[in-house]
């Protein structure tokens, strides 16, 4: 018997997951969304997964442009990542701060201060279920200045604060604050639809 | 040109991702080892992606045995999820304590503590550069007693600890303490080679 979708999606919930704003641009036009599904899987080629719904615009959008940059977020977005999840944002309004954002070689925005920002070329799309999942070859990367992270667990946000400090060096545990932004009771995934 | 792994690998630690131990049993025999690289796909059918380094034993047993169980830790099992990526310790020794485990009804190990248990069948593995995709139907799940998390990011543990109080009704910030659990320099998927 098939497992019920939302025993799942209360198990993968539990899953802590990297937030990031995934755009692209090209013969589809400009577009979009948040997305928390982006996975490793190999350094050679570097060569990583971004899960998209299908019945998204983005999904439509990647697909046609064949390029897109993962824009890693930081503590300080979950209002950027709220209004990329939204179903009923329009593309202007998603993009509505010039200054937040840049482009990279690709053509594709990237966001100013993203933790990291990863400009692929989509290799191949697979299509499973709800969801494409988009393989893509890294051809750039750039790395913010501040390292720190924005995780969705739970239904919620937390945000990982990196310390460079000699601490680091000691290998011994020590307490560093992670600010809970906020609740919210629909999975980014969901939002993104 | 191709982005440099080193490059890459970068990038990548800036991706915060849950840590998991991912089991597996049957004709191949007992295996498990740490895994970070895991991202949910699609919730009808209930499909997740498991990624795992095609030199590792792990990749080989999950492949032969067709089944896997994913188990999500919590920030206490930062020493375990280490034991799981050691690319020395024997199976016996990761396996050590009776206790730590049950079984699923796939045969494969379950943490008994686990933050929450995936029991999958794998359905297909695409080869990818150096890593497999085992891309899994999710068969049955199990929610632990205790809803938190453990982080890896930036090439260190973090604990997401969920507070489940009335604040979190109201939508406002508030801080909860993450633990930051130690400091590695090798990734965890390096290390689970």
């Amino acid at each position: 018997m098939a497992l019920p979708s939302a025993d799942y999606r209360n198990a993968m919930a539990r899953l802590g997951a990297a937030v990031t704003i995934v755009t692209t641009d090209g013969s589809a036009g400009l577009h979009g969304l948040t997305v928390s599904a982006v996975c490793s899987i190999s350094d050679n080629p570097a060569t990583l997964l971004v899960c998209i719904n299908r019945a998204s615009r983005g999904y439509a959008a990647v697909r046609e442009n064949g390029v897109l940059c993962v824009n890693v977020l930081g503590p300080g977005h979950a209002d950027l990542s709220t209004r990329f999840a939204s179903a009923t944002a329009h593309i202007d309004e998603r993009f509505s701060d010039p200054n937040l954002w840049m482009k990279m070689a690709s053509g594709c925005p990237r966001l100013r201060d993203a933790t990291v920002c990863l400009d692929c070329k989509v290799d191949r799309v697979l299509d499973v279920g709800t969801h494409g999942m988009f393989i893509c070859e890294a051809t750039d990367v750039l790395l913010g200045s501040e390292c720190s992270g924005l995780v969705y667990f739970n239904r919620g946000f937390y945000g990982v604060i990196n310390s460079k400090t000699k601490l680091a060096q000691t290998g011994l545990a020590w307490l560093v604050p992670a600010l809970r932004l906020r609740i919210s009771r629909s999975a980014i995934r969901e939002r993104g639809k």
